[in-house]
């Protein structure tokens, strides 16, 4: 009985990590649909979010069901509240891809992404799928260190994310509104996303040491 | 001992409750800080976020705790769950009416809205302020059809929100670059806000019924 159900915990394990997969892949399609206006690429990302968000529905299923049965205790009930978290964020980014890739969509056939800013925008994509394929591996390790990477990870997107706004407000800003109102949302969505990883690969330090990321990092400086 | 065990399960109740009271008050002040460019409100939400924290971590403590020790099943279980998300839905929310006060104090002491959007501004932070003060009425009677009314009543910011980027892209904006980023992102915070408000409604909806408001909806139409 216990065989079956660790069994279970294990399968919960690597429908998360194929989530990180289906993310990251839906996070790189978005970019490139963004910087290339490719609306083929864009429609694949929105109609690929349902496999993400099915996955999601299927992970807090089999969770409330093992609850219920096992009524599992101390790491084992972490486990499982853990993986409903990490769900949830991972079902988010698949939803932040996909407003890239109706941003990119909504301008097509013109990309939304100016000239000047095409290299920030391509590094951001870049820094994305790192994150999502590093908090997949630490999902699938439980490597606690690597999960702590993460967080300085992030800075840089979160400097991109500066850089965006300081040409977006300089003076020499020459693309008008629109331009910049889809450039506000797509740093927004790039930005919001880093973050979730970061919660992913946060959660699983927690998993594995019921310590909190901030606590553990706190310690050790 | 299951007296004692019903009793923190309404404690948690009142926690939401009065978590419900603080966001709604950020909202309404981040909503009068950015209208009127008041940078002592402004600073007001930002500083009070840190209590809106300080009961998420308190109630994710209490369930955990429950957990451990009381291994409760079905009805109670999801209860325990479900108050997780509905307080990070709602800690989140605090983060949203404080990023709406940092942008107030970025642009002090201009203030950000230009007139002509100030009325849709105003109804758009009085639609976040009653959805968040419905959610907690629905937290608090346990109200099902309550509960099932917020979904519509976002419509009314999605509809807002799409009258801010007209006005944003009119080619009658006169206000520059700035002014449209500030709007933008204002436009999401909000957006966000209330869609959160309407995941912890339907939050108390599964909790009480075992099923989730789409399902009901569907069911009656």
């Amino acid at each position: 009985m216990r065989d079956a159900y660790h069994d279970e915990l294990d399968g919960i394990s690597h429908k998360l990590v194929e989530m990180t997969r289906l993310v990251r892949s839906a996070m790189d399609r978005a970019t490139t649909a963004l910087l290339d206006a490719d609306a083929r690429l864009a429609e694949e990302v929105i109609s690929g979010d349902k496999a993400i968000n099915k996955i999601d529905l299927e992970i807090e299923e089999t969770v409330f069901d093992l609850m219920a049965r096992q009524q599992p205790v101390a790491g084992d009930l972490r486990t499982l509240i853990t993986s409903l978290r990490m769900s949830a964020d991972l079902e988010r980014m698949g939803d932040l891809a996909a407003h890239l890739a109706k941003t990119a969509r909504r301008r097509h056939p013109e990309s939304c992404v100016p000239p000047e800013l095409q290299p920030t925008v391509l590094q951001m994509g870049q820094i994305a799928v790192r994150l999502v394929a590093k908090a997949g591996s630490v999902i699938a390790s439980q490597d606690v260190a690597m999960g702590l990477e993460l967080d300085s990870d992030d800075d840089a997107m979160d400097k991109l994310h500066r850089k965006l706004f300081d040409v977006l407000l300089s003076p020499k800003w020459k693309h008008g509104v629109e331009k910049a109102v889809d450039i506000t949302l797509a740093g927004r969505y790039y930005e919001r996303f880093a973050d979730h990883a970061v919660h992913v690969a946060g959660d699983v330090v927690y998993m594995v040491t019921g310590q909190r990321p901030e606590d553990i990092i706190d310690e050790f400086s």
